[in-house]
């Protein structure tokens, strides 16, 4: 628990809060804000809920940041912000308004979780699994069965890529390039348009991998780490790359979220 | 490449565009639209930009969300948005003015992705690589490593579990639970608060384990599947749970980011 004088950041949410705590997290990368808690809350359902919540902000300084969906917990929310003088952000609303005014829709107002448990998600969770368990070329055979196969040298961010990517519900497997050994045949049956080749600047690699080696407590000066045999991975990595045809993308001073955006846009 | 046709929903940031994809992602949920494409562009920086995705929308039909913080690229939105009478949603505007109004702080308005890759970023990562690396009690060493132990039975979500919780930076393990296996002395010598017992409701699992021996092409009947091992495992389980002392977290008709949640609120 944290002591009741830090300041407040409130996430009130129908369902689980995330699209509420992403903008939150967002907006507070562009403060100094020091002293200051998010709190979440759940589910909520009831008024009283609200209340409470609204009380305790208003107590200990702070705003709240809701998506909620129900008319009537709108409308207490909105009461309460005049009533207890707290300053509200409504992140669902402003959304809803637009889709209504330029579609002519209407929306279900259902809370999200009624409708979370359903086909895509089952199908994120189980791209998930298979990433997890076709990691760093694990299994040979999974080649065939994956929407996506990432090709690259060590430590070039295959693994948080392919779990990246599998919450979008893509299946992915990794597959380690090294000049030592010959590429899996099932890479030549795959349909066109499922294999990426990451590539990386030679320095920056030769920077992870001593950092790499640091962290296991092994001597930076190994070959692994070498500006010689990082070059000579990629260069080797390239030339597989153009025999297979398949895209290049290069993730130098990338996050993983923009490169994820970049091979999602193939699909 | 979608059909000219459909309709648009254009995401437009100076980042990645994944806050408010999720707040797009969040309220389309709420209705039953069809024709309707999602196209995101990333990493603006110049008005022309804005300018030219805006015209593609004001012909198509749609409407744009963005999460931009430079204030003249939020100025050319305005002005385009009256221009070509396209309704824009400001994802980040009202949250950020709340800071402002709230705080009394000043934004840095830097685009996301120039401050992204920090420590924090780094942080996550090696959680990812962490939970993949010792999945299903890989590495019984890791666990006196890790932030988070997981313990469950078979197809209780340990697995996506552990990966929701590394992209909130915390290092996890996950260890199965088999009455017949002996639980790793490590457990024992774990600090107080880092291990959570997961449970389900018995004929949740057994439709579970059902599915799955279904999609690997195994007759549904087998002993693992039944409900009379499903209930033994359990009680195994919970006994096993009470002797270490830990938390014991009901799955039962949770989402993954729900189960998360929940863990998160003891940290």
């Amino acid at each position: 628990m944290k002591q009741a004088s830090t300041r407040v950041i409130a996430i009130c949410s129908d369902a689980i809060g995330e699209t509420a705590e992403a903008v939150a997290v967002a907006t507070l990368r562009q403060f100094e804000l020091t002293n200051t808690e998010i709190k979440r809350i759940m589910n909520v359902r009831h008024e009283d809920e609200i209340t409470r919540l609204m009380e305790e902000v208003a107590v200990r300084g702070g705003l709240v940041v809701y998506t909620i969906v129900q008319p009537e917990l709108r409308e207490a929310i909105k009461e309460e912000s005049i009533r207890l003088n707290v300053r509200t952000v409504d992140i669902m609303g402003p959304m809803m308004q637009a889709v209504i005014d330029t579609f002519n829709d209407t929306p279900k107002r259902l809370p999200g979780l009624l409708h979370r448990l359903d086909e895509d998600y089952f199908r994120r969770i189980e791209a998930v699994e298979f990433a997890v368990a076709n990691d760093d070329g694990k299994d040979v055979g999974a080649i065939l069965k994956a929407d996506i196969i990432l090709l690259g040298v060590s430590r070039v961010s295959k693994t948080p890529l392919s779990i990246f990517l599998a919450h979008k519900g893509k299946k992915v497997v990794n597959y380690p390039v090294v000049p030592e050994l010959a590429p899996p045949a099932q890479l030549r049956e795959v349909t066109t348009g499922k294999i990426f080749g990451l590539h990386i600047d030679a320095g920056q690699l030769v920077k992870i991998r001593s950092e790499r080696l640091k962290s296991l407590g092994l001597p930076i000066e190994a070959h692994y780490a070498s500006l010689e045999r990082v070059q000579a991975e990629l260069k080797y990595a390239q030339s597989l790359y153009e025999s297979l045809g398949c895209p290049v993308i290069d993730v130098t001073d990338k996050a993983i979220e923009e490169t994820a955006g970049l091979i999602m846009q193939f699909f």
